[in-house]
């Protein structure tokens, strides 16, 4: 950390900089400029509230100059982070894999005509919502554990993986049997409880990042499952607020690269969530995969406009077919396989 | 709901659309006019899902005409809400109620000076966290319900109510002896299964809206409060994420106004966290007042730089009293007590 | 238009909405309904403006139903605009498009070389800046028309067409012999008088996006150009401003199949422009091509680093002729040549 | 500037690193830390393009530690600037000042009716556009010298001083006989051009916030107009660009105490862009006014529904009188006068 002190800053004002630095537990290099004093600290700084001394009397700015996270960081893995599946399906490596499935497990019919569509269509995982967050308390809050056990026969029969949603830590040991990679929805990206507990779990967590949330926000995230020894997680783009209307979120590409140079962690990128209308999931795929996408998380329902949640944005299982034959060609031009 | 159709939509895109009006459960009008289709929906719109109808072919848009919240609309109660607490203390009425307390109750001194100067200063709530979502793993947690009982304690002697934020279901219950109030934080905005809870509570909820949140999707949150039979919301403006850099937040006082057209419930204005910095609160509490502000919720601590949360955006006891006798002359010149 | 009122609007309310509307010059269609009465404007509402009507007591909102551009619109040419160059190339077509150049035109050896990449590279387009909006007074601003006689003659020596920027009515005659195409920057997307004055010139225009502009306002804007007879529009997207400050913009991928969805008109990304960073220009170049761009505007220079303006997201040559080589493949994956 | 090291960067990286600071003009001092290598500018920062040492090799990020702007900074003037009009009015005094009038200069009777409204409401300025950059080529755009000469007599007859908008560097020499300061537009902030020639000019000028703009990048744009001699420019914030679609624009109340602490150049509001709407145009005033604005910029007109344009934020005469006298009492409340 370094606080660059006003050039009008009295004695007074850079003491008591420096005794509230040491008080944080670290050493505090001074610099006395022409111009500038600069208090640089030395230590433990990843912690340190920044906001804490900006405001203090005399300060003009306060920078972090190492990243905030460690294990997160690429220099940690510098050859990438690659994640092994029991049905031997894996996340970082050569392959781009495709994560396909429904907003909402529905029944056992609905389950298995899509598990079967991922099979042919080349994927190897299953995603689906047992539960679900819904903004409508009139709407339909997912099938729970029957569901999963559903979809993990689904899975099975078709040698897929699972991933679903975990919303509260009461539902971890519940889910363990049935899942092979839990999903953290976006609005709990910063849920530190429950990510502190997938800390724990020794199965990959797929993290969405939140609408809102910065790309380092995002990396800070997955420090607290990997700082619990967890170390299979999978950061994932779905689409920021930004103020353009014309799609739901505006997806945010230019975070896969910075994302891959930044972190060793595998990068998914969600289409379907990040615009919003199927018409413009599989262009957006297709720049996923172009702009280096380890993974793909695709919502498909075998009667889209008739499924209970998210219809707007499900692909119907002809639609995905085609479009996982076309993105196998992009990935190729990368240099990957699909 | 009004779906507009493209120029040169077919009539079986027509049809499509309007079936699928049909199965949604609403009526539909259809004007047909020289350049375009317009379909209405008369009927029970207000759960009606518009990104389904927006993705159909032939469509050009949609929109909503009637406000997808009721029980939060100024129309439900054009003379506004007024909530009273046990202490006598009223939200919503003439006089600006002033809330105010430490980011975390910490200990029994700390909390009863605080609530002392709040009492000095004419407030009638104290507020305090008990259960702490910390960014890190390591920072404190909170003192939990034993804090909760100091603060009723230091409450009760000075004859103020207590606010304190709920962050699960389970919490609801333990608290429900010790706070008169319950905040529910901007990253719960959309909680739902928790906002459905708190409408079965029979206490007043104060509801932050969260950090990338419309206000329309606040009033939504509300609804769902008001839903339960629990009216008793206070609405919470603190900030919104947008590109500038130079505030942690960027308070959004227009949204003081505009919820106070748009719905009957009280609006609270948090400076601290709008801002995030302790030199900033005085001038935006006071603008806060004078856009219409029903109530101020202010971080206080005896020893703010040493607060263990949020120092940097907690005042000083002291700079409370002056910034309270200011705020007053202001509260007179917008024809209101505080 | 539909002006929706609000349940409780009055007679004389709904009336004095009325009289506004059709001193407009719309007329007025009416429906009572029970809880709602909604107002529909015919005629010709293109020009309308829409707040005017918010304002007026009673009113709850107030929507567009028709796209308030008409000769932008998809519907105008259903098959899409391709615009041939004097050297033979094409926008809008099969083939992708390469336009690349340096930021500033600088001196002959420079142009010479980057033109001569250029067309090792397969590109058929030269853009280099001559009038430099630069935001120093003290930085290098540009040479002027000298600057683009060296630009045309090293682009006639390649056979390449030439792109320059124009910020200034008075400088579209003295341009008029060396460019093949006019490129409006960011800042002027909504310089209305000099996109009327384009409108005038029988060259194509290359309009980038504002860098806070909706995607309907880029398409407002060369409404302008095209409703003065020039057809001949390429649209740009280059980034815009988000809260997120990993990249200096945040490169907006879905604008491209948006825009090829609204608008007959070609769209070309520039990748250099909207991240601002040389190591993120490949990934968001192959990013674009995949989600359906017509054409690519990248920044190269023989020396990046010593560039005078743009260094640091600014291409080597060797880089570039590599990217061409690699986004072959990727054109040809979603059914392109380049 | 500070360049901070990755922690696995090379002795080459570093040497490559320094290399490009001693070629940019500055000295640098090199600590070489038990985990990372931190290189430390010393000199002229000021015109230093960061993001070129950021996309260098090994580089993990850079810091400007030394504000952008030296003139406009608080530092230059402790006890901030005040400027005196020719009418003996004062903008950066005890008093805060009122600048009002209509978008645009209509016609003889409509600008002498305002120019009367204003003096008996007490203010000392008068504003009218003459020449209009309007989004619509079908728009009226505006009386230009005929317009300011009927202001000018408008204002003189009423003790008022004049302010109008430059849009163009031409455009100044006409306007200089009758305004007493020039305004410069949302989208002329960074017109570098523009701004360089209003520091060649003995007037002062008031500087708009772009509606993307930082707080930096405005005080950027003043240090030109500064740069050139001319000490007197007005700042105003008139509302950013944000997701939230309830108001036009989200207005940066914030900005006013972060532009008072950052700089010692006077603060306008203008609440009118700042929402959009009329009816929201009173208590952002009076939040502006309580947050420490210097002026308020208000669109006036005496039958605003019928104002050419912006009618929808324009107030009625009389509702401006009768805001006069609120703020009035609202700016005695932070000790100033009205």
């Amino acid at each position: 950390m370094i606080v660059a002190m006003q050039e009008n800053a009295t004695e007074e004002q850079i003491d008591a900089v420096i005794d509230v630095m040491l008080e944080s537990g670290v050493n505090v290099h001074r610099t006395t400029g022409a111009m500038q004093t600069i208090l640089a600290a030395v230590g433990p700084t990843a912690g340190l509230d920044l906001s804490k001394f900006e405001v203090l009397p005399g300060v003009l700015n306060v920078h972090r100059i190492s990243a905030p996270y460690k294990l997160a960081g690429r220099a940690f893995r510098p050859h990438g982070t690659t994640i092994e599946f029991p049905n031997g399906a894996v996340i970082g490596g050569e392959q781009v894999a495709m994560i396909a499935g429904p907003c909402s497990i529905e029944n056992h019919d609905q389950i298995f005509a899509i598990a079967a569509s991922v099979k042919v269509a080349g994927g190897k995982f299953l995603r689906g919502g047992a539960f679900k967050p819904r903004s409508s308390p009139y709407a339909f809050q997912g099938l729970g554990i029957p569901g999963l056990k559903l979809m993990r026969e689904a899975a099975d029969v078709n040698g897929l993986a699972t991933v679903s949603e975990v919303m509260e830590i009461a539902q971890i040991e519940a889910m363990l049997p049935y899942v092979d990679c839990f999903q953290v929805g976006a609005r709990n990206m910063q849920n530190f409880n429950l990510l502190r507990e997938l800390g724990q779990v020794r199965k990959p967590v797929l993290l969405k990042r939140g609408i809102a949330a910065t790309i380092e926000e995002l990396l800070l995230s997955s420090e607290y499952i990997l700082s619990g020894g967890n170390y299979d997680v999978i950061l994932c783009e779905r689409g920021i607020r930004t103020y353009e209307t014309a799609t739901r979120n505006t997806m945010d590409i230019s975070a896969i690269p910075v994302l891959k140079k930044l972190s060793h962690l595998p990068v998914v990128a969600d289409p379907s969530h990040g615009t919003g209308r199927r018409d413009m999931v599989a262009p957006m795929a297709k720049a996923a995969v172009a702009a280096g996408a380890d993974a793909l998380l695709i919502e498909i329902h075998p009667n889209a406009d008739k499924s209970v949640s998210d219809a707007a944005q499900t692909m119907y299982l002809e639609d995905f077919a085609r479009l996982t034959a076309e993105l196998r060609t992009i990935a190729q031009a990368v240099g990957r396989t699909l």
